[in-house]
């Protein structure tokens, strides 16, 4: 097994074709990312095109973050060929308990396709743990929460899921129902952009394309977008606000190598 | 009632969550506008998704921008919930009048909602007010119109359509049928970045959610925005242009502060 | 005939209006190059409005990016308008080859409407020329390719299609079955940012709906772009990224005038 800071450059020499089924809102900004971290992005919609384009890519980004009902029926359909295929499937259940549809929406992919890692937030994540004791609501998690206990809880999903677990927050949480890795990378600006989330989720896919096992390469993928958001902050000054902030996260990116990766990395595993 | 500079603390105390139902040209920029201006965004689309995301919402922004069959039913859905939790409902008519569809469609949810503020371009609200001779057109009101005969033609609509009316242009003009408000904040820059007019449309709904009354909280959405824009245009140089433009009135929405408002602020209410 | 380089300033001058029904990760993009070289953008979907909104246009473009079934009817629906008022229709058949309903799409566009330029990757087209030597793939042609082998079969798709075709690629080749336009601008960073290929689709719109002959406007629209992609190159520095490039590229278009556009074409016509 490479170490994790090599798997950015092998995931830069493999130049994987990643399929995003993804929202309008931060499409663009997943497109730019991946093409950022060296995979090539294909955006698709219809039914009728997507299990065609997942034949051709080497992994599958399913998002439901403006969820309509057409596209249900395109990821499923692109899902079955990933699942053929055995190309990773990242999920990003969007909101998950906020509506009904998403909560159903969310269990039907579950049920019909063979997920490879589901990352979102902490609430989303013991929404479907059903832990109601953890809030739901996007900024609902603090630094007061304790993250040995949610690890525990989320150990447990994976298990019953069958897939790695990947929840983002003040302290980044990845787990293959076994091992755990805590990765403190990242900065609370990133709040302040909207579609980080989406973009680690499009990321996590890159690397589980280009990288194995499935674990230690979702560990990259939280690790290096957090450096970003650090390098990104440092960048900062003057008048640069929320919108500057976006672009450096993505330029940083651009610019991470094996070394800075290396040098700025915060994660345990155990 | 606090003074409108005020507002943006509160809003940024507040921290209300603001649905949009809006075109997906200009959609990223409304999440990190609204992000910027300190509300939490939630954009929608599908009619089964909508009601239940503004139950858990504070404020509701409807755009007609890229309208389709599908939205109009999730716009009416959302709205009705809004309505009924009394929460605001900003409508941007976008290019009613250009075709029959957008028409037809902003006096079908004018008729089933209740809206509380209509914000559009001068030649879009004169078409609403069935004022013929006031050109149509995205760029067709100039500085030469007489600003002071428009406002009386919106006090007018205003009180026909009960809701504050925002129309916005070369100057600004805020009215709730009695009051009038002329703002000369801006840049006549704005128009060279798409989207402007509906980034104002969802700083509307947040300060409008998050103060009171109807009708100030408007008038210091458009201040500050207008405000933005001076600020952006004030940090450009050398290479810039629209695409750095775009990026420098969010960044300094996110900087914006009571005091600087205060000092910028250019408007008159009679 | 203007020389090309005096043919953004007749652009600026008529300010057209320029319609676009196209894919919605670059459509922000595509707006912002439009107001950045001096169009009005127009972003269209539902086919009850593109005919309507065709009809005060000057200009359509077509962009199957994220093909999905109601927008190939709106696409028929404008373009036939487009076609009876003599207006430009430029064509962007994104992964035509890639996927069944993308490749049927295409060829019912280019049945039903009469197209004025084609623009794709080098492989796209040469997929419409069913040169199946050709490999496909979004990156699939390298600078080792007989640029020359290629413009003899677009030559012939020219002709075939009667339409003007530019092949965007490490070299640019613009035809209209007669003459051949090798053009040498650009930069290979483009690659690293989304939707460079769509904005160049959308700037040939605008170049050619305020300009004539044909041919002569797409060299313009092509060279233009690829000099504002040098330019970008030039401006970057320190932690610049795609992200920051991509916002440059739209910001040289803005500041592009006939005297700097002379001095940097890279084009040879035969």
């Amino acid at each position: 097994m490479d170490s994790i800071f090599e798997m950015i450059d092998n995931l830069r020499k493999k130049h994987p074709v990643i399929q995003n089924i993804t929202n309008y809102v931060t499409i663009n900004d997943c497109a730019n990312i991946l093409l950022a971290c060296g995979a090539s992005p294909v955006m698709t919609d219809d039914v009728g095109d997507s299990a065609d384009v997942a034949a051709v890519s080497d992994g599958l980004t399913l998002n439901i973050g403006t969820l309509n009902t057409p596209i249900i029926n395109s990821m499923i359909s692109a899902g079955k060929v990933a699942n053929r295929l055995g190309h990773p499937i990242v999920f990003d259940p969007v909101g998950v308990g906020i509506s009904k549809i998403r909560t159903e929406t969310v269990y039907e992919i579950i049920k019909k396709l063979n997920i490879t890692v589901i990352r979102g937030n902490i609430s989303e994540l013991c929404y479907l743990a059903d832990q109601s004791e953890i809030p739901i609501g996007v900024d609902a998690v603090s630094e007061n929460h304790d993250f040995y206990k949610i690890s525990e809880i989320l150990k447990k999903l994976s298990h019953q899921l069958d897939t790695v677990i990947v929840a983002t927050g003040p302290i980044d949480i990845i787990t293959d129902g076994d091992s755990v890795c805590f990765c403190k990378n990242g900065d609370p600006y990133m709040k302040k952009v909207t579609g980080t989330g989406c973009q680690i989720s499009s990321v996590i896919t890159a690397f589980a394309a280009s990288n194995s096992p499935i674990f230690e390469s979702a560990v990259a993928a939280v690790c290096s977008y957090g450096i970003c958001g650090e390098i990104a902050r440092l960048r900062m000054c003057g008048y640069d606000g929320n919108a500057s902030y976006r672009n450096y996260i993505i330029d940083a990116m651009c610019n991470l190598n094996c070394e800075n990766f290396k040098q700025m990395a915060k994660y345990e595993i155990s």
